[in-house]
């Protein structure tokens, strides 16, 4: 994958994508049924979509995994956000099939087809992590300006409060996201945040950040241009595993100096991990990197103690809805 | 139950406890098998438990809920903590059963039978809450000298940090823990941290807490004598659940100024819950109280936000080993 670091966006001649309305757009929450802000707010507005409905937008408020939600787990046989891959979407329908994958195909059905003329304009998928992370937005394009744009306007929406970026384009580690369903996918994700817990500063910044998201979509969709702009993202680079014993449990945690340290650089020679009779590992490695998803409560069965990320500018053209 | 609120322990006499040697302790890991100070503990200590023994102390560390440990989940059937009740305990064995039900029984056989002179002397579980609790310790029982003695050196040991101590004796509130098998039974609840998550600070913390009550027991059983004193505890008084709706879908959160303030005091009019279209609920009763496992991610499926507790100071009387 090439880079695309650019140290200077604006010397790039600004080019206006022209980009259809966005006329249909989803909003998930429980993808991961012990996330609750999201389950909580969608939960909300099936019941009354007022706060979501937009002029010329129609929202649709959608629970992604219910059986999920009905447990208060993750997933119930296979992890739904990692279900969408062409394999599963086009496997032979059948109850021997994991939930989770009849699930996506249904859901590709309802929102989709995947990679298609017919599907949603927008998804929005929210989660929580139990990381320090804040408010992320997860995009999974560089190229997409539309998206690049809106998240623009999220975050001059809500400074000075901040809203990082995490750009997931890494060939191995892009995995198969429920949201990649729709031409635009984006994923929300507000920590930190236990599983199965709903903290009422979590749940109100989550819903600041959709309403943000919402007004953009309103304001493209009325044929208001976005000027070029840049976008400060972090791309994801690695993921480093915690020290592991011969039967694969662990044998140290995040170290108390990186702990609740996301996006703070880390650079060689860093405090990583300290193992449980007091022994420090230290980073190594080029640097500085900027961890995120830290101790994340979901990736100890996914061999991942946290992601490594790198800094980028992004230039994103003006955008205008197709006349 | 009589309170026993007493506002100068010192005017009592001091009586003497002549206590038996405590020779049989038993450290009690994942009884939540999501609860991971306690599972990585244990699990250490089972590899090499140099570092929990004394002299004059046999110490066991024991994972109690392995089957939850594999599975990163609180329980498998049934809550292991709820089920040590006299009708599960004499039940006829059998697959039948719940598993947590069959592992309560053979928890009893090895470290009971409970009520019984051939019980464990003393049994401390080890746990964490996603509540800003820091460290508790968590008691049975007011008239056992022996833990407010153990109690009151781990504090005096600990100082300046706190460790706190809540006092379950509620007649409808108390539960069947696993502990409760022995004869001095003793949780250790350290938090905040999320399920499935290991934090060094509470890991560390808890690691603290266990070794100056290990050293505690291995001074009553030289001979030395702990003169009486009185010790601070919160006692349980009432379960407040959150607002829900005829579906049992709670409708509210716990409010921001109630969040993560654990053991702070809460009057009458105080804010308590946050709506999800923003009305706030205050709390009404006679007070303060002072909550505790505020938004605990476990309690929400027993219809529990928080519980309220009550402030006392109990007096402890001398203890030293019967001779």
């Amino acid at each position: 994958m090439q880079s695309r670091l650019l140290s200077a966006p604006w010397t790039r001649p600004a080019v206006r994508a022209a980009t259809p309305r966005a006329g249909r757009v989803a909003v998930f929450g429980g993808t991961h049924g012990n996330e609750l802000s999201g389950v909580a707010l969608v939960g909300m507005w099936v019941k009354d979509g007022a706060e979501i409905q937009r002029s010329g937008v129609a929202t649709t408020p959608f629970i992604a995994n219910p059986r999920a939600v009905e447990r208060c787990a993750r997933y119930v046989d296979t992890d739904l956000n990692r279900a969408f891959t062409a394999e599963n979407l086009s496997a032979l329908s059948g109850d021997e099939l994991p939930y989770e994958v009849r699930r996506a195909q249904e859901i590709n059905r309802l929102f989709g087809p995947k990679g298609t003329a017919d599907a949603y304009d927008v998804i929005f998928d929210l989660h929580n992590t139990t990381s320090n992370m804040g408010c992320t937005l997860i995009l999974e394009s560089s190229s997409d300006h539309f998206v690049l744009q809106m998240v623009r306007h999220v975050q001059k929406a809500c400074a000075p409060a901040g809203c990082s970026v995490l750009l997931n384009e890494h060939p191995l580690l892009k995995y198969s996201t429920s949201r990649s369903v729709a031409k635009h996918p984006i994923g929300l994700e507000v920590g930190p945040q236990p599983q199965g817990v709903l903290r009422s500063n979590i749940f109100e910044s989550m819903r600041l950040i959709l309403k943000h998201a919402l007004d953009f979509i309103e304001l493209f969709n009325c044929g208001v241009e976005f000027p070029a702009c840049s976008v400060d993202v972090f791309r994801v680079l690695e993921r480093v595993d915690y020290p592991r014993d011969a039967n694969g449990n662990i044998t140290a945690m995040v170290h108390p100096h990186l702990q609740d340290c996301d996006w703070e650089p880390l650079s060689s020679g860093d405090p990583m991990f300290q193992t449980f009779d007091g022994r420090t590992i230290e980073y190594q490695g080029p640097g500085p990197v900027y961890p995120a998803f830290i101790n994340e409560a979901a990736y100890y069965e996914k061999q991942q103690a946290f992601v490594t990320t790198r800094r980028e500018t992004l230039s994103a053209c003006a955008v205008r809805k197709l006349q």
